[in-house]
């Protein structure tokens, strides 16, 4: 099994953040690079301590990483796995913790097709509608599940060099295909999203003064960033569409049955929606104490 | 201004407990009598001691109550507003905590027709997924909205003295007809709870495994009781149509959106949710300061 000695972390964020904070408190990485557009946020996480170096330029940055973790949106990835990977040394292996993987993975392994330097695709699942290192927590990833991709290209030390580095940061690792993984956050994530950022829209300002905790909670993804959802939604399309339709069929049933007054088929629809939750609150928990 | 001196709680639950709870905390009446079905739950309120009292018996438990609130299902309000005012004393007030008001209020105003007992409608929302005295809390109700339904039929000092009960409990109290309060919550509640039951029961069982807190708040009122919600959302059904309309629309403009690869609508539409429920932040703060 491989482990990481440098870890460099391209874009440190919410999720960076977390990562470079997690490393420390875990000791699961001798150093950590944090690289950096902006001299603002550099100085923000150094002062938080979420990496042990900062710099503002890739090249410098990467060039002794044993791994390199992009933390950035999901648009930005590709062409900073190219950036990267042209000034990592031989072996080095470049992961991510973008939303959507068929779409990235296919791009950073046809950009580093005949290079030494490795991918492999990965998906903390632990954000937050929060951006910024200051909302960065070194707990963020505990219990959380983290999904690792593997492709026909996937070379089996790097991968699992990958897997334990997550579990080393308390995720609860899952090994699948990018094309797994994109169905399945589709439905548990994307979808989520969708409705949320729908009912969000649709309530009239107005009734706004009597929202309460249950607006709050069913909208709280509402308030995660637009342009970097937009890319994620529309970078996982064909299984959006897919869960979309799923969820039209449910939510289609319950208003049908309120409008034709059918008591027992609004109950069964609601009691077969807890059902679902009460199985999701206990893998959850289980994977919390696991 | 009217005072209560002593108040009946029929159903002493998650809501009825945190009044109970409440009034003794801030000393807002003399004496709390609990109505019980069970004594199970009986032993558990005094246990908690969120009433002073607790009697099996409506006839008992009401006929020295100045203030008399039902605390129990929707569906079962109307019978227990006939019963409890066979036993109240003459001028005394019996208000309820539905989540529907149109369906109660007119029921309720229709079987006291007459009588010298009066019905003021409530609706504090301040519920969670939660049920049952043990999850009853004395500060449950403070800085929520809290609506008092005004009809044609609707006595001042009524009114004042349960708007004035309900802001002694440190609720923030608006008052609105009925038909007001149904159209309000059909879409601030009743439309999250349609949405996120539609969510929870939309989602295949395997992928529950990698759900994590986007799934887990957007879901979380899909764990409310079906009964209860059934004849919620069956009593408002005009308005929850109009609601659901609203959200069909916004839905179906993301939807289409990612379908037509649209990004800069997909954006919009994002963009325009978040800041709705910016607007809804900001007077959720401005309403707990206040």
């Amino acid at each position: 099994m491989r482990r990481f000695k440098k870890v460099a972390i391209i874009g440190v964020g919410l999720i960076g953040g977390s990562i470079g904070l997690a490393i420390k408190k875990r000791k699961a990485a001798g150093k950590v690079i944090g690289i950096f557009r902006r001299r603002r946020t550099l100085r923000k996480a150094l002062g938080r301590k979420a990496v042990d170096i900062g710099v503002m330029d890739i090249a410098e940055g990467v060039k002794d990483a044993d791994l390199i973790i992009i933390g950035s949106p999901v648009s930005s990835i590709p062409a900073l796995v190219a950036r990267a990977a042209k000034f990592a040394k031989p072996g080095a292996v470049i992961t991510d913790v973008g939303s959507t993987k068929a779409y990235i993975v296919a791009r950073a392994e046809k950009l580093l097709g005949g290079s030494r330097v490795n991918f492999v695709g990965s998906h903390p699942m632990a954000g937050s509608e929060k951006t910024g290192v200051e909302s960065a927590r070194g707990d963020l990833l505990e219990g959380s599940p983290c999904i690792v991709t593997r492709t026909k290209n996937t070379g089996r030390a790097d991968l699992s060099g990958v897997t334990s580095f997550w579990r080393s940061l308390g995720a609860n690792v899952k090994v699948m295909s990018p094309a797994e993984h994109d169905e399945a956050v589709s439905l548990v994530s994307h979808l989520p999203h969708i409705v949320a950022f729908s009912l969000a829209g649709a309530v009239p300002p107005d009734a706004l003064e009597y929202a309460a905790e249950g607006f709050k909670d069913t909208t709280r993804v509402a308030s995660s960033d637009p342009e970097l959802w937009a890319d994620i939604l529309l970078t996982n399309k064909s299984n959006i569409l897919k869960a979309a339709g799923l969820f039209k069929k449910r939510y289609g049933a319950i208003v049908s049955a309120i409008s034709r007054d059918d008591r027992r088929r609004v109950i069964k629809e609601l009691a077969a929606a807890g059902r679902k939750r009460e199985i999701f609150l206990n893998r959850l928990h289980g994977n919390k104490k696991a």
